[in-house]
């Protein structure tokens, strides 16, 4: 059932960092340039296949001077990084269903350094989603479609939903766990449903963890073993409330030698410690509590952004407020 | 071959707290008396089954003047706290081989309340835990053997060392993954192998976890969901280094009513959040290095103890010194 072992190579995995992207939601997507190109040198040292930059999010719904550019990445603004990437990682953008003018914002792939497109949705998006694959497959990216809240969907939700996802272009279908309420044993057996599904018709399955249990490296080893190829990481697991799977936990896992730790530890030491200053991400017991309870985290990130540690008044409303 | 599901009570499961004794390593075992007090309340209303209160160890050996008194557990502090222990809940000290005046420092069951006498040795010392397991049980306790750093056994070390504990009068054999070495694979691998010999004889089997590379949680409930009965856990993960599985994502887990998360979580608020401030442990990279690794903590420790954040030039000194 396991697919290789503890010592073995598996070349179909795929290492995504999406540091830039999820960890921008802990900051606004305010990262320098510096920072932004020095973890893209390091990805490429380090073995990483892709790179996600941040969301092509819609400029109707979103104003530019709101946020840092990573929200929008624009062509102009990957180029002044990656120039040409003319390295073998890849380069990833996440696009959600209903929050990005999909039609308007992406040129063809022969004139943008964007490789591939990541369309996030909720289980119910599922037809617009493919619409928008559809799309960017026409223009010629690689596509997957990241079903969010998984741990909330019903079993033949998720059948469906693999189902209409198998009929179109999309590569990769991703196992997303946004309220990091799996456990092993729940995210292995829905990513054997994936992988039964995506294997039949030529197409890989990805792994999202979030680790509001400390469960988000256990996870996507777990997913791994039972055949999961494209997982998800970020530096020092930075992204929305308790984070997510560790980049330098995982590279220290796999056994692949084209995955190197060393350059992710001198990036962490430049420039994730002074940051880790002022962006506050990871574990905590307000994130436990909305993992267990299988819930968002925005009341969890609410109590955060209050200072507030009164964790046992919170429990109780959290209680109260199922 | 899992045992149970997500959504059962497995009756067989006991949680053991060790939070002074794996804790007191952090802070040389100097727990205010109200501190020990305030935690046993809080494990009996949580549904605890055992609390660990610390080392017996020797007095020859280690000053007492040295130490905080739960390096020690005379029999006068223990019922200083706990009275006669009228609650269910079973209390437990650990003795070291080699550590322990065993044969002076122990009265006969009926006359104290400790019920557990937990054996940690290394697997080259089995026949001398063996007899220091034997002379408490001719006293009335039940016994543990925790054979440590099982990581760095051979599977003809540990086969040999499972052989020879069945055959003794011990209760619970201990998988101690001492240097938070194991994967979730490897550490059910293990249990299973514990467990087919020691069902045989009627013996339970337990798991000691260690944080290093995020997985004592995970570790936890993998081994458990293939048998391993006897679970510990200390409030907020705290103990050495990386430290352990937190007892509240634990209870958060269990399905068994018994056990309820929110004493715990009072406790924290309480006595956990002010000790942190001058009291660290937890996952950080240098004790992640030393679990890749599959070496002691020790010298993570020291970086840690010294302040230092040169993770790389740490790294470099790891791989070097192998």
């Amino acid at each position: 059932m396991r697919k290789g072992n503890l010592m073995s190579v598996r070349p179909d995995i795929k290492v995504l960092d999406a540091t830039i992207r999820d960890g921008g939601l802990c900051n606004n997507f305010e990262f320098s340039d510096e920072f932004v190109r020095e973890l893209y040198k390091a990805n490429i040292k380090c073995g990483v296949d892709y790179m996600e930059f941040g969301y092509k999010a819609s400029r109707q719904l979103f104003k530019e001077e709101d946020f840092g550019k990573w929200k929008f990445c624009k062509e102009e603004d990957l180029r002044a990084i990656v120039g040409d990437n003319i390295s073998d990682m890849k380069i990833s953008v996440m696009a959600d269903v209903g929050r990005c003018d999909f039609k308007e914002d992406f040129l063809p792939k022969s004139e943008s350094v964007i490789d591939m497109v990541r369309v996030a949705c909720y289980i119910h998006q599922i037809p617009a989603a493919i619409e928008m694959i559809e799309h960017f497959h026409s223009l010629g990216y690689e596509t997957t479609c990241n079903i969010m809240a998984i741990s909330q969907a019903g079993t033949s939700q998720v059948e469906e939903a693999l189902n209409m996802l198998c009929q179109s272009s999309v590569n990769v279908i991703y196992l997303v766990d946004s309220y990091g309420s799996l456990y092993p044993e729940n995210a292995s057996e829905l990513s054997k449903i994936y992988i039964n599904a995506a294997e039949k018709v030529g197409k890989s399955v990805g792994f999202h963890a979030h680790n509001n249990q400390n469960l988000a490296f256990a996870n996507t080893i777990d997913t791994l073993s039972y055949g999961v190829s494209y997982l998800d990481t970020t530096v020092q697991g930075i992204g929305r409330g308790a984070g997510n799977c560790a980049t330098e936990l995982l590279l220290g896992f796999l056994k692949n030698p084209k995955y190197n730790l060393y350059s992710i530890l001198t990036f962490i030491e430049k420039y994730m410690l002074p940051l880790k200053e002022t962006v506050s991400w990871g574990y905590d017991l307000q994130y436990m509590f909305t993992g267990q309870l299988n819930r968002h985290p925005r009341d969890a990130m609410s109590f955060s952004a209050d200072g507030r540690k009164d964790y046992c008044e919170f429990y109780k409303y959290l209680l109260d407020n199922e």
